[in-house]
């Protein structure tokens, strides 16, 4: 037993020693920029323990952000741009209404396309305003930063960076239309790398597999009316014809939101480092106000509902539909609903207007969380091994529901075509089948069993890029090849055409050969009836 | 400053509780079946670790062995083998004395061959007499060990583990003819990264990749000799066809004694763990003899020379040369060699039968080491950051020296062509040209600079395996493809049909509208001229 301890005791302090050694490094200084909405909270667990750990960290923000607003852990620096606060807010309440309208397939999809290039152009009008904003940019030149620590979702970080002459770390979910992909310059096979928006699995049938093929030739236009202008931005900025990979491939370290409990195992790069549900462990004790709710829940316990940071508000007629479910089951609902109060709203709902969604669901009495299965609320739910009922809205959240409900953790529901009898049904059957609630506790049990927590993982890498300005070994070769020498095509070609023209000289020589001995037996024949002419 | 103490204490407290609750899991059962030779001692580290963790270890030798040897750490169980250990020793033996033989290259590789396939079949006889063993082979499987630890270079292991029906984790350095990209599905771009023996960097030139496409293609080749038996082996065993892919593919976890710092950035998978340099934090203060010797050896410090751990005799003739040049340097040598001793061996030259030498890299008057440049010695010089003089003799030894040269830490000499002075310049120029020590630290800092140990990770990984019996999430789907699906070939055939299809459809019907609209216009002549020639 002694043995056993000791052993303990010695794996505990190889970690310790290790990170100590690290932590020897003097504090630096960090530049942030960041990218709003939920890509902006998702980093707030980095921040502070990069502020704890004495380094100065600088964000950048747009004079209108709507979430990105002054810390205790950072210091803010605003810059002006040529829209309002108003005009990001409109377009994230726009995002809300549209979700829940009912259109036509092809409507849908040509409004979403024109309104994605309307916020994009939004956005990259505030980027080239900071670019062009040259005293702003000589005080930042002037910091002398570490480095930059960027979401590259939009790619202003990634240009700021390079215009800075910096190392970069991003810190991400994933990229649309396999950007990442490209800028990491990792293998992503068609054959079992699902497509984003595919809702394929990774064991695909002959026709998903061909799917597959049509979305990864689909994604590349798609996604051309929010990146490519960034691509000229930058062609601007540094007098050279920029590509958007040019953009986005010189991060040091990519610091990736995904685990393998949930995602499904494809190749990886060196520099990609898995962080998949690095804010779950920084819950808290409920308030009191939330935990009187859970107490007077009794033996049934609650239910947690939130649509994210972004969807607060719904269509009155589907707010009805949803209270009208929620009134038919036991347990005490939490919902996150900042719009009108659904008339029909049964005593068993509770309307917030926020909620502590982490710490709620890491509450013992929590026992079905309702989401739009943003990564983040997925990362919350499994770690907190609580069965979840999703309402996909829009991006990769249909993806994000398909990959739960295929392992048995949840249920889908379609929010436009559900009625009221769907929803109660799903929740009831997450809540008393077993099965869902065993699922999510065997994959919050793989998901929470790691070397290393996935916070201290990523305030590792930050720092190690700082102290050794970036990570140029960890940079593959593969960057420096056109595509055709990427995958050898010059290579082949040039052993095919070897093959083909020893083939063709062993077969000139085989019919000269031919040629000489029917040559020569020919003449042979001629001489010999010449012969036996003369004779 | 408190905040940085603060923030520091955090961040140490995070891998202190995740490898805390890991380490609640109950003590286990592991198999271990090891490779003889440096592979054997590679992996002693690890298996003290998950002794002192409170495991039981039982390692399976052949009755006939070098290295394996009873230890503290494990229990021996051996079984008996149709060959004697004198036949191994005899093995080993003439692999250093065919390293020093002058021969044509066509000879040196025929010879090569020869040898390779009469060990691996004396190797692959002991492990046919283990499996056909009925009685040891149910001996294993009435212990239920939780998981098997192999090092798959020779395939002994995976089919054990296969027979058992258990979860496997494999230790290794890599595998010969991409074999262990094969088995974990792991893509390896030709154009990028170098296959084995080629002496390729990443960034090659064209030549150089077409160099590296001929090496791919013969490596399958120079492989059949030594791991096809071991497919024939187990479909005897299994009563199925097997091939040498199929019995390696179903490990949970690779341990790959790599690092990125020193070998090439390319794709991995996400149940490849990198744990290169795992011995070198296992230092030991030397012990007085070799004390007295460091002490000895004044202001010049020392130099520390072995060939590894199979070959410590060298031929008389090169042995001399070795000796003069040796003479030639003001540090006191350290050399590892049982031959004769040379009769002009210099004063500062210390003959011994064995060396500490992680132990005397470690030590801080250590100038140069002498290496074959074998992978441990390879890390053990990176990790104590030694400049090297390399004389690689056979297997991976040439790339491993190659990839050092290239990173400037370190000279590579051509054991057979060279000449004392050769020997001593090189010793000359690390030792004074301070570029190679400024190198070496550089990449020793890099090296050291990880968030958790790989000892620790190893163990880790090791107990994940036992804990959850295997890692099926992280078995990625491309296992279940035949190789034209994993490469798109049918879909791609689809499409392309398709495409065709419609272009043909498309030109029939564009051809009939002309032959219409002609046939209409000549019609409409004919009609024409008809009526011109009735009026």
């Amino acid at each position: 037993m002694r043995g056993v301890f000791c052993g303990r005791l010695l794996l505990l302090l190889g970690p310790l020693l290790c990170v100590l050694s690290s932590s020897v490094s003097h504090a630096g200084k960090l530049l942030l920029v960041p990218v709003e909405g939920s890509h902006w909270l998702s980093m707030q667990g980095v921040i502070q323990q990069l502020h704890q750990r004495g380094h100065e960290i600088v964000v950048i923000a747009p004079e209108a952000s709507v979430h990105i607003q002054e810390g205790s852990s950072y210091t803010l620096k605003r810059y002006p741009v040529p829209f309002q606060r108003e005009a990001l807010e409109a377009s994230f309440a726009s995002l809300g209404h549209s979700t829940f309208e009912k259109q036509p397939f092809l409507v849908r999809v040509i409004k979403t396309y024109k309104k994605v290039k309307r916020d994009a152009a939004l956005v990259l009008s505030g980027c080239s305003h900071l670019l062009h904003n040259a005293e702003f940019m000589a005080s930042l030149k002037k910091s002398h930063f570490d480095a930059v620590l960027t979401d590259p979702f939009l790619l202003c970080g990634p240009i700021v960076a390079r215009y800075l002459a910096l190392p970069s770390i991003y810190f991400l979910n994933s990229l649309p239309c396999s950007l990442d992909s490209e800028a990491t310059a990792c293998p992503k096979p068609l054959s079992y790398v699902s497509r984003a928006l595919s809702l394929n699995p990774d064991h695909m049938t002959f026709l998903q597999r061909v799917k597959n093929a049509l979305f990864a030739l689909m994604e590349n236009f798609l996604c051309n009316a929010v990146y490519s202008p960034y691509a000229s931005l930058a062609s601007e900025i540094f007098h050279k014809d920029m590509s958007v990979k040019d953009i986005l491939s010189p991060a040091s370290i990519w610091l990736v939101r995904r685990d393998f409990v949930w995602d499904f195992p494809r190749p990886i790069m060196p520099n990609m480092v898995f962080i998949g549900g690095i804010n779950c462990l920084q819950r808290k004790p409920v308030s009191q106000e939330f935990e009187a709710y859970i107490n007077a829940s009794g033996e049934h316990g609650i239910v947690v509902f939130s649509l994210g940071s972004m969807v607060s508000e719904i269509p009155e007629k589907k707010a009805m539909e949803i209270a009208e479910a929620l009134g038919r089951i036991p347990q005490t609902v939490l919902w996150r609903y900042t719009g009108t109060r659904p008339s029909n709203l049964a005593k068993n709902t509770i309307l917030v207007k926020w909620l502590p969604q982490n710490d709620l669901l890491g509450h013992p009495k929590t026992r079905a969380f309702i989401t739009h299965s943003g990564s983040h609320g997925i990362y919350e739910g499994i770690c907190n091994g609580v069965p979840m009922v999703m309402m996909p809205l829009f991006g990769d959240q249909m993806d994000n529901a398909k990959r739960m409900e295929t392992r048995g953790a949840g249920v889908t529901l379609n929010v436009l075509e559900m009625t009221a009898d769907d929803f109660a049904n799903a929740l009831k059957t997450v809540i008393n089948d077993k099965s869902y609630k065993e699922n999510i506790m065997r994959l919050s049990s793989l998901h929470k069993d790691r070397p290393i927590e996935p916070l201290d993982l990523a305030v590792f890498w930050v720092e190690y890029v700082m102290r050794h300005k970036g990570a140029p070994h960890l940079r593959p070769a593969a960057h420096d090849l056109t595509w055709y020498q990427y995958h050898s095509l010059d290579v082949i070609g040039f052993l095919l055409a070897i093959v083909m023209a020893v083939v063709f000289i062993v077969f000139k020589c085989f019919a000269y050969a031919c040629r000489k001995c029917l040559g020569k037996k020919e003449q042979g024949r001629v001489k010999k009836s010449h012969k036996s002419k003369a004779h």
